[in-house]
């Protein structure tokens, strides 16, 4: 499990200035079926990372927007089974053309209809990564979560190890955002102890980080570079902006503004 | 009716400390079935009062959702047929289990479907609070209400009438939200002259409202004291909110940012 | 093609007098059905114009929620057949009464899908304005568009031409909104040079200009000025909000407050 050393934090930057180039150069169009309540939001945060949002959730065209996308993310906060059908049949077009799926399982747990849409879109899809909370992932790794649990460091604990499991069993990159963050691809562990607790105050941050793991897993699809290598430096920069923007606004509001203003000027 | 005081702006700080223990302590759910225009600032206002929101629309677990809600919030804004059969089967199960319903009758009067649609909601579930506009809830009560009629002193008359009347039908609370806020629970009648002319050019400050409302009915469960004094706490801290960030900003969208940053810090 | 010389922007300035005269009389309502990423935005626009806005979607209302409008807005950012049915039926009502129709077919191009639901629209209905990019109005006219194409200096000469070809065909005025903004209603083409590259880097300036755009057709039916006048003081004052707003911030999310605000303080 690695530790942020002034090495790796080198690495992170020649890693963005890769990622950065591409996104740059390619444009990538990032194909969201996402949830209503933070819909703008992730539009937005993808276009402050230089790709181009476009949210087409109708079952009647979703699956040919996706031929123009370089990633798709599948966000189940607000999930009917109408949306649901639009994301299979999305995802399947997605993974005909090897376009990488993410995926944001959110509050799978908290309701069947949510617990089934999510295991019918991982019997059904080949997804590249998962990003999650601890309850979320914990739960689709089977093992016991709580809906409304406080996180304790015993249930860190076996986050880790369901996250790698996940991964394994998936083959996806498995990202549990906490205020540790973690990723596996079933053989490596990262731990990113960045951002900060505003980031927890504010409505979005979650989906926001599935959409800039959809613009990085985009980019590395053309580069030299792993998802698993995306989706650190993803992790990394989204959470060092959070850190950026407490520096100018503690409160939530403006520190929103501030986190969204501090992601568009990480490009230059 | 009463009109504020020094005393009872004393009493009002000694209930905001109640209710944010309460809150702090519980981190109560408050699960939205709500209109796609302000969703986002629904979600983020309840937030900033230290609550967890929740928006699951559909019908397909609208009802299971709402078993961990401390209270529920419907809100007619863009409703529709599947929308409202959602509103019915939750509102059915939050009456089952105890836990208290905000209704939001936006717009209620202004077409067929939707005075069919609240007409419904009110013969089918017991609601707790109804926060409208002096024409909604004059609609509501049966007299005679100008769709988009500009609000008179005449017609404010009637709706403190109007508000006792539906109170005393329904056995709910009734918020009247104006330039003097009024508050009925068929016994007693309340006063809240707070506010800023600015809270009225900026759109969601009326939905935002009901959120909260749904977060001080559900911290009001635990606590001795009522449902109206709960209501009255959350439209005068409400209303003082919008008078804090009218000092900062006077212009909509950064008055917006600093009324939403005027409640979070309402928490400490 | 009229240049802009210090005769027309006194011209302008008359007219915004004129238009903000009636808005603020009036206080129309514009009925939008829109896409559910930028409908909060598209709510505030119409309010900070000093206009009112609703938003209410479903098939089982928006024809009759259309009769009080003074005009009706359309956008085709998240088009499913549900909301299309709905477009339809409250377009064709706002027909019968004369209501201008002002259409944003965002995507049109894209999908199979979306070009039939705006074949469809343009076939059943009598549209007042037509908004779009160059390649969505490209494509409308029949002329070839890349979905995805960057806009070269070719590019822009077709565009000129199809505006004009598609208004003479539809009728209507069309707006290609772009670096130079293009109108045309057939007989006259008016460029204004005005804006600013961040308004590009926010998500939902260009459905907001679509909401503008639907305050002055509403404002136009009371005036003197024509529908073109009208969409042509819509796009110049709107742009000009944006190059203000850029003279106070230069990253996007501190640009849409200071944008939306600017708009606001147009109407003093």
């Amino acid at each position: 499990m690695s530790a942020e050393t002034s090495q790796n934090r080198k690495e992170y930057a020649e890693r963005l200035k890769k990622f950065k180039k591409i996104i740059k150069a390619e444009k990538p169009l990032i194909h969201h079926i996402t949830n209503n309540v933070t819909v703008n939001d992730c539009a937005n945060i993808t276009l402050n990372w230089g790709a181009l949002p476009v949210m087409a959730p109708a079952v009647e065209e979703s699956a040919q927007m996706v031929e123009n996308a370089s990633s798709l993310v599948l966000n189940l906060g607000t999930i009917s089974s109408c949306q649901l059908e639009s994301m299979l049949k999305a995802g399947k077009r997605a993974n005909e053309l090897g376009i990488p799926i993410v995926l944001d399982p959110v509050g799978v747990g908290a309701t069947k209809f949510r617990i089934e849409a999510a295991q019918k879109i991982l019997a059904e899809l080949k997804i590249s990564i998962i990003k999650g909370n601890q309850g979320e992932i914990s739960f689709l790794a089977g093992k016991e979560a709580e809906v409304r649990g406080v996180e304790s460091i015993g249930e860190y604990k076996n986050t880790a190890e369901a996250a790698e499991e996940l991964a394994k069993k998936l083959g996806a990159v498995i990202v549990v955002s906490s205020e540790i963050d973690l990723l596996s691809d079933g053989r490596q562990l990262s731990e990113i102890n960045r951002g900060h607790p505003l980031m927890g105050k504010v409505v979005g941050t979650g989906c926001m980080l599935g959409s800039t793991l959809g613009v990085f897993a985009a980019a590395a699809k053309n580069s030299n570079l792993s998802l698993f290598e995306a989706a650190q430096t993803a992790v990394y920069y989204y959470s060092l902006a959070g850190e950026k923007a407490a520096e100018k606004e503690l409160t939530p509001a403006k520190f929103k503004i501030e986190f969204m203003d501090a992601i568009y000027k990480l490009r230059f």
